[in-house]
Formats: structure tokens, sequence, C-alpha cells
């Protein structure tokens, strides 16, 4: 078997070679329509122009710290191993909230001490925190307003050219930590979960997971939806199955339950909005 | 004259030398919003971190495999030789249509066996169509609602890396095609039009070629556009001639006839809607 | 000190080795939804695939040359030295506007002659302006629609590659220039500022510089915003200051004053439109 070949059926994920070109990715709410973004790229390709900055996306809710952070989950071990994580959802940005660099089991993560990398505490092993301070290194004067600019992205690209992460400040173990929208279990057949958003196809991805559901009892019981007046007990592997209009629920590619509706929006359907709460029973 | 000229002279689309870094590109219905495309990129990276991923356009509208096509068709001759075109409008994702990769004159493809490349068959020549098969090469466990991350990027990074198309899969014959809203001759010297969108100008797009124009008579004639209950009789050569508000025709950079308004949206002043229908009279 | 140190410690915007990726910037109104900005980088990456390409927004108001001088302004200096600006807002694209290829003293910039460098000529010193007449650097045949595609991408490439601009068109000195919204001084504390626009947050940027409200008199005095018929008198440090809903004036990252909302959008809450004067006093 050829080296190639075997570097695919490991793990199509982490085939890297090492002396290859290093990742940065951004994850924010700033949109694209101003020139924040842009400005960033701008500022680590000023310090190492071989770097590949790749957006993750830029269309987190303004200050939604929860949706940032389940976003990240969904997506950063789908990166070559090595990867700098920069996480900007920063309400608190110019106050005395903490910049943060994490030294996770295979990649690096730089965010404001908020709580959007809540995530990568639970689920990185082993992992160093450490507060950034080390001010030789940001873009000066640093502003009180655009951290992503002046500390984010400069830390982010002396990292990806070498440096270890203990040059940029100390070790601390205490980050502020949320709490993510958890289901409630609410009988032992039934449980409440939430809706946490859309995507661009109207499906309405949810925080129930399949550990969740089988948690209410053992499969392959039928599983029945009740959210708003509308009732939905048709579970489909595959968006093409319902019929024109339909509604189902799908297990997503990110591990999560979708409610979802054959060409056509759920969103619309169900005039469903972010934060809506809906039973699953299993019965 | 100096070897760089030689290549300007040639052709400015094709002076890629060999051994260059390869080109992806995503043209989708993925949006921005989500990290759908930003995930993409994570594993096309992990396999191959030199390539070089470039977005034609993520605004698709949703699950409209002809608009891709179109766009496709608009603008995959501006890459260089040798780059991979992965085009992803999958609504059958996770049923049993095939993906494909294709390999045309000088450039490649991947896209779900939909009709979504009849373009591409239409154009290119010679043509190898292969059914994408080989299960080393996808994202494992491979999902039912996203095969842009699970099988076409993956093997679009180990297409980039050299690997021969067949290594992926058997070559077919019978790819699935979709008619494009093709023109209707109405009369001699009279056909009807179709709008295909509109752009961020309001420019309206249309399916309108200059061969469809020509097959109505001898030009100079005057043409006479009648949509709605407007008619328009001029035909510009650039943006900036009508007077401001004034409707003209023109053009398009991509070869169709657009209809224009002088520093305004046509749009709006028509109330135009994708697919509305309109004649064009040579008289 | 080791070297990468120093590089940081001089400045973290242009510790760019010689010999490295050179960097294309676009900055344009021509959004995302469509294809154009993806054609764009097809061409620049078929001349020169090494480049990197950033994208500093395609958000621009469309056919608003001030609006693009102001972001242009605002984003240029934070790329590494050499970087070559493309900005295309063109609303005449196709008339004799003539092409301009710009040296300043650290980069690179190319744009119509509409005066959307306007900022550039102001800031920049040394300057070089050159007609860009060159056709054999030109996509063939050129549109009369399309010039980022058939002759500002190309010559970017070219330039990327090492070309000098000389060879790409004969120096001139009368460029077109416009009037960016000056602030009007009306009584010796008071002025007439504007609002640019808002950004994604719904901050409402303006057109007021620190050099604009020192000339009213000497600080610490109070500040008072007469928007509408609201009056605001709090000037923040940092977005986190103000109570919830609070509107507040704070120095934004560009260098300009912004009227803001603590954990709300000003915009909305002014009911402010682009364009919308205020008044600043200081006493």
């Amino acid at each position: 078997m050829s080296p190639i070949r075997q570097a695919a059926s490991e793990n199509g994920a982490l085939a890297t070679a090492s002396g290859t070109r290093p990742v940065i990715t951004l994850l924010t709410d700033f949109g694209l329509e101003d020139h924040f973004v842009g400005v960033m790229k701008g500022v680590i390709l000023s310090i190492y122009p071989e770097v590949a900055v790749v957006d993750i996306t830029h269309g987190i809710s303004s200050h939604d710290i929860v949706e940032a952070a389940l976003v990240l989950k969904a997506t950063y071990s789908f990166f070559p191993q090595g990867t700098i994580h920069v996480v900007i959802v920063d309400p608190g940005v110019g106050s005395c909230r903490r910049p943060l660099l994490v030294r996770g089991n295979k990649y690096f993560f730089l965010a404001p001490d908020n709580g959007v990398l809540s995530q990568v505490y639970a689920c990185e092993e082993p992992l160093e925190i450490y507060h950034v301070m080390a001010e030789e290194y940001f873009l000066k004067p640093v502003s009180n307003t655009f951290h992503g600019r002046d500390i984010f992205s400069p830390v982010a690209a002396w990292l990806s050219r070498g440096l270890e992460p203990s040059v940029f400040g100390k070790q601390i173990n205490d980050p502020v930590k949320v709490d993510l929208p958890l289901v409630r279990k609410i009988a032992a057949n039934r449980l409440t979960g939430r809706i946490l958003r859309a995507d661009k196809f109207g499906n309405l991805i949810t925080n129930v997971s399949a550990q969740d559901v089988s948690a209410l009892g053992q499969a392959p019981l039928a599983l029945v939806i009740k959210i708003g007046d509308r009732q939905i007990t048709r579970l489909c592997q595959s968006y093409t199955e319902g019929n024109p209009g339909e509604l189902f629920v799908i297990w997503g590619s990110s591990g999560w339950l979708e409610i979802s509706a054959s060409q056509a929006s759920a969103e619309r359907l169900l005039q469903a909005t972010k934060g809506q709460e809906f039973d699953v029973e299993l019965g």
C-alpha cells in the first residue's frame, strides 16, 4: 500500500505532513459587509505571508457566545492537526476580560475569555490555557474596540510561525465557562429540546443529541416531536425521503437532531424561532 | 520577447506553469452564514495544505441545479488549466444519486449526478466521466446529509495531489442531464426569452445569446424587448450610456443579453422576477 | 534578542521578509452572491497561482465611490509592504475613464480613475500614477462591462510577478479626485458631521476625526452630540461601559467617532440613515 493510500485510510482529516503550510481559521460575528475580516487577514499575512487563512463563518449572530461555541464544536476537528482557531465573538472587547491562548490535544485556540471556548475545555485533553499578555506581539497602539485586529491576529500569526504558547503569557486554570442549552428530561420517555438556529435551507438545528434520545429508551421505538401545535413522527435517513412539503426529523451532519421539510423550509413552515422549545417523546 | 510576455500574449488565462500550486474551486448553494463551506476547506487542507481553494460563489438559490449549471458555464474556463471545480447543489444528497468525477479537456469537475454538469458535457471534448465509489478516500463515517464534506472535498483534495481519476471509480456514459431554459422562436423575427437571475446591481441576466438573436435576422436591425407592459428599444455598449433611470439592453460579460437601467436597478424598476418571460423582436 | 522578536517589536505589520508570497487584495461593490469575485480570482491565479488573494470587502454600496475610498483608507496599511490593492467600484466601466495603476510609498493600487483612490493621493508620498494601456496584458476580448475581470485582475497578477509599473502605461498627473464629506465648523465650539455607514453591529461610523474635535477646543471639555431630537453626552472608552441600551460615542478602530449603543444597535435605536447629519458641540 502506498504512503498516500495509507494516510487516506487512516484518517482523511489527519494526513498533513509536518513541514507543510500552517492554517489559521477565523470564526466571528463580524459579517462580511464590513472590512473587519479583511483587515485581520492583512495583519496575519504581514507577519507570515505563507499561512493559509480560512473562514469558518462570520455569520454568528452578533454577540452570541453560545452559538459560536456550538459552531466551533461542530467544525474545529475537520482541520489539519496544528490549526490555530481564532474565535472572536467579543462583546467585552476593551474591558478587563482576558485574551486566551489554548493548546488542546491537536489544535490551538485564540479567543476572549468569555466562555466561547467552553466546548473545547469539555472535549480536549490535555489542555493548557494561557492568558495572553506579551504586548510586544500586539499591533500598537492597541485599540479598545478591535482586539481581533490588534491582539488576536498578530498573536495567531506569530504562533503559526512556530513560537511556543508560553512566550505569550502565563498559564491559568480558571477560564470563564458558559452553560450550553441542555435538553431537560421531563418524563421517563420525554425531553424538552431547543432550536439553536436555522441553516440556509431552513433546516432547524436543535440541541438534541443521539445520547439524549437513547437515554429515553431503546430504539427502534417511534419518535414523536411536538412543536407548537404540530406533531412530527417521521424520522428520515436523508433529505430526499419525505413527500414534498412534509415535515420530518433527521440526524444532521454535526450530530444534532434537525427538524426539516422535504423540498421546503421547515423554518418557514413552522414559523419557528431561535431558542424555541419542543418536546421529544419516545413511545 | 521574454517568456513572461509570451505567456501573456498567448492567453492570460492559461499561463500556469506545471509544478505550480493546484486550485480547487467551490460552487454551491450553501451560503456563507453557516459553517458548511468552512468545513469543506478544512477537509481539503487536511489532505493537501498547499492547494488554493477559491470560492466561485455560494449564493446559488437553494437546490437550483439549472442556475448552478449556468454559473459554472460562465466561470470555469477563467481558472488555471488543471483546476478542480467542485459543484455542490445537491437536493438528492443521501439518496442513490451517484457522485461524479469528470475529466474534461482542461479541467476536472466533481458534482452529484443531477445534471448540474450538463453544460460541461455539452462543451468539453474529450470527456471522461467516473462514478466515484472508492470509499477509502471518503471521510468516515459518511453522513447522509453532507457529501460535500464527506465525499467531494476529500476526493477533490486527493485528486489535486495527483491521483488518477480512475482510482476513484469506474467510467460511465449515462450521466443525468437537465434541459436549460432555451429561448423559443415564436415568429420569423421574434423569440421568447427568460430572466435567469438578477445580479447585485439589479441587472437582469437572461438566457438570450448572441446566436439566438442573429438567428432572427441580420444585424443591425433594431432590437425591441417587450417585458410586462414595457418596451425597451435601446441597445447600449456600456452601462454608462443611458440617461439616468433609462432602461436598456446590453450584452453582458458572460455572453448573455442583460436588461439594465442606467444608475438604477432594472430589477426594481420592472418588478421583474426570476423565470419571467419577455419577447425579443428584430425589425 | 532573536530575529523573530526583533521583527515583532519593530512593527508587527511590516515583518514580511523579501522573497515571500505576494498579496493582492480585492475591494469592490460586487457582493458575494454573484460570481464576479470568483472569476477575478480565477484570472489572477491563472497568471500567478502562488499569490495570496484576500478580500477586504465586497459589501461597498453599489457605485459608492466615497464609501470605497474611506474603507480603503481604513484598511490598506494593515497589509504587507508591496501588497497590490485592487479597488473596483466602477460605475463608468466601458466608458473612456482610465484604468490606473498607482505606486505609493509601500503599496500598489489598481482602480478606475473616478476618485476612489483620492485618499491614497492625499496620504502617500512619493506617488507615481500610470494610465494602464498595455493591452497585451489584458484578457481578450476585453468586455465593456467587466474590467475587473478583463483588465484589473490580469494586470494585478502580472504586477505581482514582479513587472515594473512602467510596462503597463504612461505616467499621468491629473487623476480624478472626489471630495470626501468633510465636517463643517458652524460655530467656535460646534461642528456638523455626517454618518458614513452603519457596521454589522449597528455602530454608526461618522466622518468626524480626532483632529476635527480638537480643533473645537481643548479636551477634556464635555462632548455633546445632537442627532435628530436626541442628545448624547457620554463618551466611552469601550463598548462595554454603557448601561444596556444607552447611547454613547466612542473613538472607533479606524480613527473616526462612532455613535453606539450598549448591547444594542444605535442604527435601530436612532433610526439613523447613511448621510444623516448631526452636531458635535464642545462645552
